[in-house]
């Protein structure tokens, strides 16, 4: 006999159901139980009189276990789960459960040790199914625009970015590290002759600081392509992108995100709008009297992004902004520059940034220079090499899958988001 | 002026075209360039007594150079590139190349020293469009098939699988590892309640061997659902996805794949040939006179799997063949056994195991037994933890997408298929 889904089933037909006993309540002459597939949730109703073999199978199954009932689903009126139930003839235990270890109020870490218990809330699985349809609607905008998707290595042979914040592996006789981002790869695919790539991987940092939005480990979705006219078509693409991943998102979990996280998904309009670091500091000390610690000039840092948020809601209307024209002391030595200012931005959502994007600098003299501007030699030589020989000029960004669910979804931290989180003090499970 | 691609150039319409410069002939009166994008070539042809500034940027410029022409394109019966030129009016330089150091008859390992410019050539780009497509068209066939993505961690707590085929990670104070493989994550996500996942994704394997098809770092296309009422859904649902990849690469590029690979793309019929070991044995023994090493009695070796390859195609005219009931002794301890035979599957593909796939043993008691019968204890500890508390039972497989590329392109090794290669001797480029 063949399951069927919860959602699919059909009165009086016979069949098995198969599912999580969310509830079990044993009563006089009844046992219910709530069973739960992916599509839904039904009541069993088991007769006790009726069903000696059920009732002595069902001795001891506590909620969570995994059960196969045959039998088969009837209209009631005094049954709330939608009007339906299900009157088994048989049940299948396949899976006993223990008494779960974790509490309702447990708090984040304890949560984490048990992860997969955690992740079986409903608001959980919701959040992994969001996170795969973003991610699925940005990929789907690429591939109709003429993208290759590609697979970079994640063991490297030189510290490249900064050796202070990369793992290093043993790898066999020597050392490698692993990739903090794909970035000298994607640019190698474009010396390589695909125009437009992208790639959706892990990123590795190793970075000690605990924060609501690091993980030593997160996801990267990567693009870079060929013969941007300017940074304005790369901001052009990101708009597209965004709304795309994001029509996605609303199109199919719109009830389910309304209902279970109390936020609405909002899909921007283009273009998104855009400021001048500069300008943004003068408005922000206009406005909120905001003065930006000497430190952090020609950067952002947290409070500056909370604010800036703050800023284009009231100004104009939109959760997303484009700050453009940072410093170069403050950006990465590959960034093309004009009158030595970086041509790039960072793009702010719900007070937080999400991606770096920029025009790439690929001509071989001037990239070599600005890197040993940067004190970097030895480490960045391989790379170098891919802009010798002809090496069409590009540009491209970055967004953290993770980052961007956990702002979606207005989940307070990386942790409380990730399938699986990394920090400097979790390995496990 | 905007830039147009190669392929939609209107004639006598001013634009600009931007791409490599592959062959640059200087003649007497004359300079032609073939100009290359990702749509297509043109000739450009410039006329020297009549573009003095152009004829003067071209100076120097050596093949691979990348160039943007602003001019128009027109008709012409002398031009063999599809009887179209393009007759600029200015150029720009953006990008020199100097003199390429590869040549044409370069072994593979100078080749991967300079991947950049081994994959220029329209072979390999395709090579890597065609690695894309296949992704795409298999992705598209489990989202539509209620699938979830998921991301799981690479940088885990414990050896787990088998400590010598492990990188090992300075991790902050202590040590973590390179997941082998996403096993234990995609089953802990049927643990939390995602009842059909897949997860594309690198995966690391501290193997010092090299061999046509080993990597140290590869991508791994894995999936794992719930509920399979038997082997034989798992291996459906494998037939589907795999016809599903192909039939997307053939729609694409099935020409391409006919002239550069001198290959065809044959899309298999459900259902693919299935045979027992031991059967096979006998198959092979009887028609090629083969006999299976006492090593890898209850297993599968590279001379039977050729030989298997050779056995699937005369009688059964397939490509594909599922071969089930290995050894326990050869398999790993999760897969679930009936009557101590695992009940799994290997596919093999034109010579080659492509999959390993197996329903799961969910049931904790005996999954224990089973890693204590391999001498798994500590390592697989947080592993065991998840089937305690209720777990669907369940199935799955994994397919290397380079490996799958290979095979289907009919290349000789790994090497020259992935986008950069890794082994025990090689981190760079």
């Amino acid at each position: 006999m063949k399951r069927t889904l919860i959602n699919n089933l059909v009165e009086n037909e016979e069949t098995k159901v198969s599912g999580w006993a969310k509830k079990v309540r044993d009563t006089k002459y009844m046992i219910f139980v709530v069973l739960e597939d992916r599509t839904g949730s039904i009541q069993v109703s088991i007769d006790k009189e009726n069903n000696k073999d059920i009732v002595k199978d069902m001795e001891g199954i506590l909620p969570d276990s995994v059960l196969e009932f045959e039998g088969k689903m009837v209209l009631s009126e005094y049954v709330k789960q939608g009007g339906k139930e299900f009157l088994p003839t048989k049940v299948n235990r396949l899976s006993k459960a223990e008494a779960l270890p974790l509490e309702d109020n447990a708090n984040i870490d304890t949560r984490l040790d048990y992860r997969w218990l955690d992740l079986r809330s409903k608001k959980n699985n919701i959040m992994m199914k969001v996170q795969s349809e973003f991610v699925k609607g940005m990929r789907e905008f690429l591939y109709n625009n003429d993208f290759t998707e590609i697979h970079t290595p994640k063991l490297i042979g030189t510290a490249s970015e900064s050796g202070s914040e990369v793992f290093e592996v043993d790898y066999f006789d020597r050392k490698a590290y692993l990739a903090q981002s794909p970035q000298f790869y994607k640019q190698m695919a474009i010396a390589s002759g695909l125009e437009r790539v992208f790639e959706v991987a892990p990123a590795f940092r190793a970075e000690n600081s605990n924060t609501y939005r690091h993980a030593t480990e997160f996801t990267s979705f990567d693009l870079e392509f060929a013969y941007p006219d300017s940074i304005e078509d790369i901001m052009s693409l990101e708009e597209d992108l965004l709304i795309a991943g994001l029509t996605s998102v609303k199109e199919k979990y719109e009830n389910e995100i309304n209902e279970l996280f109390n936020t609405e998904v909002i899909i921007p309009t283009k273009p998104f709008p855009r400021i001048k670091l500069e300008d943004l500091y003068k408005e922000l000390h206009e406005r909120y009297g905001y003065e930006i610690p000497t430190e952090d000039i020609g950067d952002m840092n947290n409070e500056t992004e909370k604010l800036t948020t703050k800023f284009a809601l009231e100004v104009y209307g939109s959760e997303f902004i484009f700050v453009t024209n940072y410093s170069k002391a403050k950006r990465p030595f590959y960034h093309m520059r004009d009158n030595d200012t970086p041509i790039g931005y960072d793009l702010i959502w719900r007070g937080t940034e999400i991606t770096t994007g920029a025009v790439r600098e690929h001509r071989y003299d001037i990239l070599k220079k600005q890197a040993e501007e940067k004190g970097l030699k030895k480490d960045v030589e391989f790379y170098l090499e891919f802009f010798k020989y002809g090496c069409p000029p590009h540009g491209g960004f970055a967004l953290g899958v993770d980052r961007l669910t956990m702002l979606l979804l207005c989940i307070p931290s990386l942790k409380e988001e990730m399938f699986v989180f990394r920090g400097p003090n979790r390995l496990n499970p």
